[in-house]
């Protein structure tokens, strides 16, 4: 990962804001910008000067390993980069930072202020990375590539082993043990394992049903490999299928098609979801299907974007690089639930899809 | 659990603390109080009135377990509920809630100022329950020392496999099988197995190092059982040990003595703290003990208090019912380190180990 590079374009945008110095202090987002792994730290990002702040236990690996200036967290350290560089206005990320920290940042500047006679100033941004982050570089692409195919080995791993009585924690300690076993460090999430009617849950937490035979499976899985995300769902008829969830899976399965027509440069998001509902309203299917139709995935399995007609990134232009889900799905109560989800990425004149099956 | 009881004792305080209101969204807190397992969702606590607001996922499950009022969650539902119940001071947990989203709070209650001229005012009040929640109950006591057992029996399934050449990684992970085939619902925290000099690091990221003869062998793990977590860390030598460390590891054993003596009702917890850097002292090792003694335990794995001589909880008194840890640590960059960690609940007169040996 070229840390350098980002941090060069968040010095761009900072300008462009009017902002002076960025505070980050998010482990996600300090990983993304040093390629760190840090509990804590303070990434002070200036117009023309940055630094990491970092306690003692990670002092030494900092400065072996980060490409910038690393100093020991005090706050003198603090408040002397803030004076030495003239900051005037600081900008902290209003979606990691607490109330209660926020609270703590204006008293420090509000002390440094008035020691200095200084009249700087707090700016709540709203997930300032979320551009650059958004965008993945052909290292996050390999990577994330890496996490999906491992994610769809682990989904045939516990396929094999669909048979009457297996209960729904046991698949999914199995998954979790085989990519565990094979390279990945943690889930996404928890894994939803669903049989029978438990499908009709969007949010299924996995339990101790035992599958019997004509039941639908619904496995929604995720694992991380180097800090990056994957994210798929698939249904299994295990028999026979009820016909009223045959059809609503290949409802499911045309409309995520129709999604996926518009997935190219140049789309809105809002366009995609649309085309999706448009097909389940053709079918009278459209009060069953209730969350969005997807989300950004990355160093985070929920991120910028989220992909609804109505969501506040609707009007979110589609470009090459972006990774996203594509996951319609159906709920009925008392019957059961579909779900179709594959992760894209968008490339110069479509995109590319991390599941092939 | 009782929640209608804590649910009272929360009136209770809200009264004390002069507030009409007060919003409980994270979702530990929800658990704590209603007993769901709520990813989202907002439980308003008024003097006389409790309600909890679920969106439509949550809320037939919600209306048919919660021992409280439900309603689904809309802008016009809580609206009603704080112009109906004439709230006047709305408190909320600010290390819980995001800036961003006390800038939404602050928005939604200017508003209904300005459509019903009120003047209804936010107070920010940091982690609300921590008083409650740090006194656990007895069906809180039995969960945590099921929690505990399991904990232990998951290390001694991974000492049985110590040997020559087996790496740091997959003992974390035959212990984690192990836990989850048992019972647990996850870990901890990522289970720290560190060999020979990396156990120097206290927040040491398992790797793929290989057990060597004569290593020394940090294991600090913990998992979780009916939300409920467990915490521990003992060190092994395979083969001779250092003398150095061995030495470390006797003080630091000592060191952990003296801080146990002073575990009983009415003992503050900076006491425990600066008896067991007495030891430390005394055998110069003083510097080389570079995190606090322990915390609390519970619904999260760190939790109220902290416990070192200068913290901000230093002055907290010790009350039956209450489960920390106690785990002094010494550490020599190139030579290793040890750690040894109890979790302990305080009883009427002393304490109760949840680690026997």
């Amino acid at each position: 990962m070229n840390c350098l590079k980002r941090l060069k374009h968040v010095q761009e945008y900072i300008i462009k804001k009017n902002i002076d110095l960025l505070i980050i202090d998010d482990p996600i987002a300090l990983t993304y910008l040093t390629n760190l792994h840090l509990s804590c730290g303070k990434l002070f990002i200036a117009k023309d000067k940055i630094k990491l702040f970092v306690d003692g236990r990670y002092l030494q690996v900092a400065k072996s390993k980060a490409p910038i200036d690393v100093e020991l967290i005090t706050e003198k350290s603090l408040f002397d980069f803030i004076v030495q560089n003239s900051i005037k206005t600081v900008g902290f990320d209003s979606d990691k930072l607490s109330y209660n920290s926020f609270e703590k940042l204006k008293s420090f500047i509000d002390k440094i202020n008035a020691s200095n006679q200084l009249d700087i100033k707090l700016t709540a941004l709203l997930d300032p990375l979320k551009e650059f982050r958004v965008i993945k570089d052909d290292d996050e692409i390999l990577i994330m590539k890496k996490a999906a195919s491992l994610n769809w080995r682990g989904f045939e791993h516990i396929c094999s082993l669909l048979k009457e009585g297996v209960t729904e924690t046991e698949l999914a300690l199995q998954y979790e043990m085989f990519v565990k076993k094979n390279g990945a460090e943690s889930l996404s999430f928890d894994s939803i394992v669903a049989f029978g009617k438990n499908s009709a849950m969007p949010h299924y937490k996995t339990a101790d049903a035992k599958l019997k035979l004509n039941d639908i499976v619904l496995i929604d899985i995720g694992c991380s490999v180097e800090g990056y995300h994957s994210d798929m769902t698939r249904v299994i008829f295990f028999g026979t299928p009820d016909p009223m969830l045959e059809k609503m899976y290949a409802v499911t399965k045309r409309s995520q098609g129709s999604a996926l027509k518009m997935c190219r440069p140049g789309s809105k998001l809002k366009e995609l979801d649309i085309a999706c509902r448009k097909v389940f309203k053709e079918e009278n299917f459209e009060k069953e299907f209730v969350h969005s139709l997807g989300h950004g995935v990355g160093l985070e399995v929920h991120e910028f974007p989220r992909i609804k007609f109505d969501s506040i990134d609707k009007d979110v232009i589609l470009k090459p690089g972006m990774v996203i889900t594509i996951e319609p799905g159906l709920y009925v109560p008392d019957i059961g639930g579909v779900r179709y989800e594959d992760t894209i990425i968008i490339t110069k004149d479509g995109y590319d899809n991390f599941y092939s099956s």
